[in-house]
């Protein structure tokens, strides 16, 4: 039975309509679909969270209003995943109007947030290509095995849902299929996140992010190199141990490769290794549903621990 | 009316068909098919060249044959594209037979190498990962533009047709639809051939293949360090001049970039440039397609300077 | 709980691994994969439902081995699908040796054949394109409202999964995407199928299969004329009281049109009807998956019927 | 070297750029491109021909324009398709203003109303559908082979492209990848092109259109009863003998079907027969590019007639 009633707004685009399907087969909510516009109603619903699945102009909107009566919200926007206005202005190109919701807000990343959420009144469920790459990298930097000098590349590939359902010159089938591109070279709005989580500085990053021909799907490949000769096996143990007991990760024995199929419709983050001892060089490639474990799937890990409910439930 | 008469061995791959494609075009040759078997009698037909369109093993069977009869080859496999036989032993896990073809081949990448290739007897077409890297990589590693101790990382990304058209449980429309995979991640047996005509050291260059739900194209981002500060800009400009009256040679204008729709059947290939000069981290995105100018395009460039006529013919 | 042990034979290709996946999910089964050669030991595994998910050929074998050990069989090959053997001769090209079996075999269609499962030793699961052609068509027949001096048209397209996971010239990516084409006209050996179950002649009754470049789907038109003038709403009417109280049927409203989407990944069955009244003319058009509704989701339907548990259990 | 001048209209679309790129590789024309606005300095410019690749209301405006200055007009759109202003009010939604013109243009469609052609001022370029659809009807209703009493399908199938370049929800890629859906079911606006050049009634033919996960491409599966036992291989030689000397009609080999990739970036219309003679039932498959023979090289095999040309110039 529903224990708990939560409410979606954006429930249109791709990542609200996986949220709406992800929520109705959970096993302890009742999903109740808002429109923009309904602001005033909220109270009275008896809302334990509220999803924003909406613009980051409209989240910086709505989540205040909700948080003023008293409602906690999850939102899929980056409106609130940055921690500064200036960060903010840089990168999405305005100014942020609430330093202290940007200051307050717990990052959703649970695998290395988790701590802060359970008691957070304003969650940032993380960007898609930053989940997948914060995953990869932030073990090896606390670790120490990158070496700094050299840096870090961060190859990112996308399916097309990852840029939204409006329809675009860009979003038409016949501009995508039997295509691929890249965008945004070195100047992602989800680079700044990147290095806030992963612990490192933008001079020591490079990201390119391009576009799949497929609908949905977030591979990286990531290239650094050791500070000391290691074995792949050594990398791979190292996620094991890190992610031990973590429900959502997945780490390839050496030689088997993550791709999109195993993850599609899941909210798994499969890892694959491969390393040259002798020159350092290593690649770690990173596979994610983009619209799950990217987004709503993860918007679910978070609202389990919002609510105190076990934190794999409706994700299995 | 044909002036030259050219054979072609295995023309039911990918490769080969679309060289008898290409060639039933060309102004200036007339084609002839030929089957595995037939070399008693090549000698003949009176070829001025043989394309072997043929897996390596026949190449090395076949490419002496046609030698012996006098007949010129141009060979599409990777049979003859490393200098010695040690090296091939290594990345093709056999022994080479012929360590005096091996020497005496031509490289047939013409930007870079076509002063030997008008009088050789013959020519290894370069690979299609290799053709791309190549053309991005060699003139900047030529300007000492790249920091080598930082090296150089090529994420690669391939239509389905650079893995033949053998039926595998790879190539199966199910599996590569909806799908993008990595593999032969640091060992693939393209890298020697980037390595030496780069001229890089395996230890300098990380380079992963990866597999793209389409037919037709090579997509590859590149990324290194600038030793020194450096604008796209001046590395646009170090391209465009040392391309200059390179008929199949395309730059981009800072901010715009190739995909693989614009050079879908030509012969071009495509450079974009992105860079922080503060950072000195580069990007360059090189296109191209990787049936035409991976293979097919780039043998009938290198048939034309053997034959003496224009090498843009029955290329544009 | 498991209150059943089920076991498969053939989970590698799609709709063995469909079915698999699906019964992981069951509430109420506990599933076994067996390997071909494993017969001897099926007794003593207290097997309630074995599913072959093999070859005609195999199923044949495989069948009567089971069923003389008591064990009851699904099978989703076309093995038991027909009636008599002349039949099975005419249209599979190879004589059928077990006629008794034929006669036997409950031909699994729910609803239309639900009466004589639950007591059924061994279930025919009908093949992908039947079950949306009778779905579509029977009802239509059994009202008399096809005019079937001018006879019925289905032109059917499918998923290339439909074709098996065995790798050949016609699955492979490059020939199958971008593509579209017609086999096995007027001579698919699932047309003996539709004629039994929807009540046709050969002579009434012309269809065409197609390959369409996805994974999973099926999508029929279906053309007749209406033996007296009949609006589209009275057809839409006749199939929701004939479908009443079925969970797997869902009736478009005017206007609307099945597609491939909205019944993916589901064992819905979507019907759609435009009509012209004053010449006749009438259009249905059907959609199911063809690895769900028309394989393993169907199976399960027969299963839950077989055990006597609900038979939508594991399905919505 | 180019003799003639011509200009194109709308060269953004799918439409008017194959036009462009077809014309740039024409033998005996210069093409100039136009925008919309440009209309009086049109009689400056010298055009033999002027082409419009814009939509029907923009054509109603532009041909009259042209034709007053004396310039030829090849219209690609369905403005002057259909004979007179009641046909087009029924079908388009709106009034025609020139009644005029629609009873002078020629609709050119060469294999049928070649003789028209050369002297108009007015060609009226078919639309995809009906040119594949006529092409493969035509002959057998002239020749009396199709029993009109039971009527013809047309099972219409069609790539992403023949919907225009417009982003809409329905052409976007998430929408049409792995997708494939009926629209305009017995009433899309191509029909009434089809009966007039077939010579068939509304109420004999029932159509629909589908839409393919392909970007270019038209299929259509046909229907029909003959009035009297006919074999495969006579109707294979009616359309033989009917288009003997047609350099643009190809009849498969009995067993061998069209396919998308066959016809591709190819101005041919390919046929494929199957009958079964002792019930009458026929299928006839047809398969063009939508924008080439069903579309821009069409017009410009309409160019050559008008230009007094060989009618396969830059079409080969």
């Amino acid at each position: 039975m529903a224990a708990f009633r939560v409410g979606i707004l954006g429930h249109t685009g791709y990542s609200g309509a996986e949220l709406v399907k992800l929520l109705r087969k959970h096993p302890h909510v009742e999903t109740v679909l808002l429109d923009h516009g309904s602001e005033t109603g909220w109270s009275s619903l008896g809302l334990s969270v509220l999803f924003l699945a909406t613009p980051a102009e409209v989240s910086l909107e709505l989540a205040p209003a909700a948080l003023e009566q008293g409602i906690r919200v999850i939102d899929l926007s980056g409106a609130f995943r940055l921690r500064t206005p200036e960060n903010y202005q840089r990168w999405y190109g305005v100014p942020h109007p609430r330093a202290d919701l940007l200051a307050e807000a717990a990052y959703g990343l649970p695998e290395f947030c988790r701590p802060r959420i359970p008691a957070a009144r304003l969650v940032a469920n993380p960007g898609c290509y930053p989940t997948a790459a914060n995953l990869a990298l932030r073990p090896l930097v606390e670790e120490g095995l990158i070496d700094r000098a050299v840096g870090v590349v961060c190859d990112a590939k996308s399916g097309v849902s990852g840029a939204g359902k409006k329809p675009t010159a860009t979003s038409h089938f016949s501009e995508v299929a039997e295509n691929f591109s890249a965008y945004a070279v070195l100047e992602h709005r989800h680079v700044p996140e990147i290095l806030l989580t992963a612990g490192l500085q933008e001079s020591e990053f490079s990201f390119t992010a391009q576009l799949l021909p497929v609908h949905r799907g977030i591979l990286e490949t990531i290239y650094f190199r050791a500070g000391a000769p290691v074995e792949a096996a050594t990398i791979g143990e190292l996620y094991r141990r890190r992610y031990a007991g973590e429900p959502f990760m997945r780490i390839h024995p050496e030689g088997s490769w993550p791709n999109l199929h195993r993850v599609a419709h899941t909210n798994y983050c499969d890892l694959g290794v491969k390393a040259d001892p002798s020159s350092g060089r290593v690649v770690v490639v990173v596979a994610i549903d983009n619209l799950v474990k990217g987004a709503a799937g993860q918007a679910i890990q978070n609202m389990n621990l919002l609510l105190g409910i076990p934190e794999t439930a409706g994700l299995l």
